[in-house]
């Protein structure tokens, strides 16, 4: 049981746990913070928050838990603005979609690894946002990755697991490096690459008939299009590395198939798209 | 109505357009024409047809409507099959996601243009395939391009049209070039693009990891690399000029935004997918 919870970021994801924690009956008191107050009410109003401010240094001076809910490129800022106002138990988890760059950002900002803040992820989300997108079933099922460091608390650890479980979520660790790895190849590469296709169609001469003409699968081809554009941005961008990586041998390999269906090579193509679809069959 | 309609190929499509014709009452008897007998058993004991051959030539003697059902680049052997054994007012269609290349075909094989071959293609399906995944619902709501001539017999585009609004699809005309370049955009690169990341997760050295952190988003935008390869081995070699040229403008457009994120250029990444965004909410 949270006493007091704040949510700092109050749209899908952090709306979705919220309303997930008190279904469960896991938080007696959930403040929200963010910049824009007419979303701050709206959460009020659907219930999902019970008070709300825009002071980060306010909202967080006897939250148990704060779980920091904006874009990869935000947390530093949330970490700086909350730094000297905290309860000397609280526990910080976050929901970024990156972790070596969050991890590094705490350490810039506390000076050493604060040994309360579990790095988190949960894999869950859809191409909508804001809190009015947000519903309590979101994580039921769903895996939510912890990244803690040697330093981190296990006390905070438990807490912060304890909390996603509640949500319906299955917690699982793995290392800071290897998480952005995995989530650059499963999750990263596919927007961009989203991204990039529908932004390829819409440079198209007769854009308006080619999307007219797209069917279901096209749909649900490009759905992550639909993603947050800033939240994407953000991650791009902290997790370069390991993206350029995968991004270059995408590239390497659909060019490979691109001359193989220049060229007629019939055999390459097939067997990519049997190996293909036996991967998948067998994975989703 | 037509008296007697048949099917060759009974899969996804075929059996999908055969189960909505019988509950419309727009046919009386269909025979199912195959390669793989226990399938069209299958198809019968389901009902969705009423009787089956494996012999096109004795199958389409005395049928009203021929729909040829089956992957691109078979459709030339069935013409040729079924040319010499054709009631003279018999109307054929076909439903290849390529028309140029089938057009080609029916010249090779009829001499001349038929008139009574109206080249079609329903822009529906599900990444299943087989009788058993077909379902009378299929197309309702969804888009049929056809793709007629102007030697073809007017009589023959409306018995072919009457027939897919009868399984509730929404009928339009395109010129052949123009069709086989929108569905390069639309369908034909998605595709590829999906059977491409599949297969360069697949050589992931983590791969049964990779998976296992995808999350719906993943299942989403992979869902299409299920399709049938055979069937999309011959459509990339039947599309293969309008394909590659999608395919070149993809990737250059791709190779850009890898620099931009390489670079840091964090406006070049903001404003795509921008762009992408406002243009997928648009039109899908």
């Amino acid at each position: 049981m949270i006493n007091k919870l704040c949510i700092i970021g109050v749209g899908l994801i952090g709306g979705s746990l919220a309303r997930a924690l008190k279904h469960a009956e896991m938080v007696n008191h959930i403040v929200g913070v963010g910049r824009n107050i007419e979303s701050l009410i709206k959460a009020k109003q659907l219930g999902v928050i019970d008070s709300y401010s825009d002071n980060i240094a306010e909202a967080v001076v006897d939250a148990d838990v704060i779980l920091i809910a904006v874009p990869v490129g935000s947390i530093k800022g949330v970490f700086s603005a909350l730094r000297s106002h905290l309860k000397s138990d609280a526990v910080i988890t976050d929901v970024g979609s990156v972790k070596g760059s969050v991890v590094l950002a705490s350490r810039e900002v506390f000076g050493e690894d604060y040994k309360n803040f579990v790095p988190g992820h949960p894999i869950a989300g859809t191409e909508q946002s804001g809190v009015e997108a947000s519903f309590a079933e979101l994580y039921r099922g769903q895996r939510v990755i912890l990244t803690p460091l040697e330093s981190t608390d296990s006390r905070a650890i438990k807490i912060v697991s304890e909390m996603w479980q509640a949500a319906g979520a299955e917690v699982t660790s793995l290392g800071i490096e290897h998480h952005d790895e995995v989530l650059a190849a499963t999750s990263h590469l596919p927007h961009v690459l989203a991204y990039a296709l529908v932004d390829t169609l819409a440079s198209v001469h007769e854009r308006r008939e080619v999307f007219q003409f797209a069917a279901g699968g096209f749909k649900d081809f490009t759905r992550i299009a639909s993603s947050h554009p800033d939240m994407w941005h953000d991650i791009c961008l902290n997790n370069k590395d390991a993206l350029v990586d995968m991004l270059k041998r995408f590239t390497v390999d659909l060019n490979k198939l691109t001359k193989a269906i220049e060229d007629g090579d019939g055999d390459f193509i097939k067997q990519t798209f049997e190996r293909a679809k036996t991967t998948r069959d067998q994975f989703c």
